[in-house]
């Protein structure tokens, strides 16, 4: 049979407006494309948002590769920015322009094109899986951790797997991620009294215990970095009163502070970090702290090993380039997948990710297939 | 001839709705009672603000007593919360009520009253100065300013004033103002560079800036107070940033500080200090500090002395408690007339002003015009 053109699918997946929680018709593609080929389809779908499983061979085989992924993206924003229609798939000198054609369409329609071309033409003893969600760019509660939770119960399990967001900070096969840091937002209240400036003693003004609170946490160190990780960092994101008179000492101030976090820490440590922070600042100045805490992930590692030296030699067989194992960046879903298996990430050059005319270079959808069937054939060698 | 009843003349000027700019006819009711009683009478009207100056007696005598005193009012707010009507001035139970009983149209009455009587019963050799604006409560910028312009223009000089604003906390009687601290507003701008949460070292983030800059101002001592002033305050009044991503830095975050200063400061000393911790912080930080800086005015004294042993011992006379000299409390418009002559500040409780349900003890009114009346009798003795 013919090979599935992996650039031609990106484009017919761009083609559907799905953004989250949006299907429009992008898994049906897919599912398609995958049915035809010999694979078992399953939906997952949970909460109104669709997620595709789908398996080829034989369930609970020990050697089974997984790919994970998602279909939905984030919205267009100004339209009469673009240059390009963002749901068109226009190509220009070469390049593929449209929401999706980077994060993550292509990944998508790489890792699908390369594995149908596999099991049509060298069919593996041993299994491939594929999950691709509908919501990893919204709130990522239905999405692939339904998908995890639907394989769970119908004793589907994955040896490893591969994410295919993009990777790689400027050029193709530079970065493989093999961990993720955790990252937490902590929302905290400072309560005192309100009081007219001239009288600053019978008030009880919050905003120099803010101060003194948010100059402390930005200061403090919370390590030199781990084996696999940079330094952890804390951000102080916004400091809020909103008191428009000069004359009055207001009763309320907020600030929120978001920390990225390695594996020196976790989502509970941090937490009473900033708890005891608070709680000294509060005893000082004698005013309230409430804190609030979202875990929106904690860190996590697939040490380097055979996962990692796996991808790392298909990359570089593929691109000449020594890929470099990292953990930086933001979180993606690979934090729920490690909970089921060894994990890793690689995928496009993903600078124009989100942003208008988004883009790729449709050279590079065709390398991406090549690398992961490259990574098809080792893992079942 | 009768005497002026300065309640009743308290309840004519309350009815008059005169909340800033607005005269609504109370400066005329002065103006006739003075003209009849012998004063010539000057309008110093500017920027669509009435000022009456009123002088009984020879321009220039050596022997000038000063009043000054405002009848504009601050706008009534949520009329639905009085339970008297605001302009109706009802007595109930020996209590006037209305916006202004209190701030300062009690004031005014009172000493205008006295003052009447006082050239009709026992004309002095001297003169009275009587100097009344429509704008204190707003910009205060057409007001008691433009009435002293308009008495240098014409030669009018006071040897001293009394100012008849509310100054006592409590109890009628117990506290005379000899000065007042100055007040500053500083309103900071830092500017880094926006970026993304994750990624802090390639963004430069206002906010630690913004946080130790006011932690080290609201910390620093300015002084433990001089021989006549409380320690000078400074009051962080507001921090904003308007920062609703928690994955992004912000470029950019406002801040505001109040100083309420003593003798030991003059606005320019503290202008190069907040000048200097901004810059010492910005070069720290490596951010941009922008500094505007609003002076109110600056704080002066009437060290004791002739003056305040005058209103001091009329006030004791008729109250028996002996006032303190006090120079705590906010801006008025004696921080003006200070330029002109010697000044001081004596007037009711002030607890209710510019409160809802504003009110005076109906008593209180004719013990303050009693009180004023001595003054003019010892001056002038």
């Amino acid at each position: 049979m013919t090979a599935i053109d992996p650039a031609a699918l990106t484009a017919d997946l761009v083609r559907c407006p799905s953004v989250t929680p949006a299907d429009a018709g992008a898994l049906d593609i897919l599912a398609t494309l995958l049915t035809d080929a010999g694979f078992h389809i399953a939906w997952a779908d949970r909460g109104g948002i669709r997620n595709l499983f789908a398996r080829w061979g034989e369930k609970g085989h020990a050697t089974t590769f997984g790919f994970n992924g998602h279909t939905d993206v984030v919205p267009i924003g100004d339209e009469g920015a673009w240059t390009m229609p963002p749901f068109g798939a226009e190509v220009k000198d070469g390049i593929m322009y449209g929401r999706g054609t980077t994060d993550m369409k292509s990944g998508v329609a790489a890792f699908v094109a390369a594995a149908v071309d596999f099991v049509r033409n060298t069919p593996p003893d041993g299994a491939i899986i594929i999950a691709i969600t509908g919501d990893e760019e919204g709130d990522a509660i239905d999405g692939t951790t339904a998908l995890l939770e639907h394989m769970e119960h119908t004793g589907e399990k994955m040896d490893v797997c591969l994410v295919g967001e993009p990777t790689c900070p400027n050029t193709m096969g530079e970065m493989i991620k093999i961990g993720r840091r955790g990252s937490l937002t902590a929302f905290f209240t400072v309560t005192g009294k309100q009081g007219h400036s001239a009288y600053p003693h019978r008030a009880n003004n919050p905003l120099p215990a803010v101060a003194r609170l948010m100059d402390q946490l930005a200061s403090y160190e919370l390590d030199q970095g781990t084996e696999h990780f940079d330094a952890s960092t804390l951000a102080v994101v916004t400091i809020d009163t909103g008191n428009p008179a000069t004359n009055v000492i207001p009763a309320e101030c907020s600030a929120t502070v978001n920390i990225r976090f390695n594996d020196d820490h976790s989502g509970a440590s941090l937490t009473d970090w900033l708890q005891r922070e608070a709680d000294a600042v509060a005893a000082a100045f004698r005013v309230q702290i409430d804190m609030r805490v979202k875990i929106s992930g904690e860190s996590f590692i697939t040490p380097p090993g055979a996962l990692s030296n796996l991808v790392s030699a298909a990359v570089q067989a593929e691109t000449n380039i020594v890929p470099q194992l990292s953990t930086t960046g933001g979180t993606s879903d690979a934090r729920f997948v490690k909970a089921h298996c060894p994990v890793v990430e690689f995928g496009l050059v993903g600078q124009s990710m989100h942003q208008v005319d988004e883009h790729v270079q449709v050279a590079h959808i065709h390398q991406l297939k090549s690398i992961y069937g490259r990574i098809l054939r080792d893992y079942f060698a």
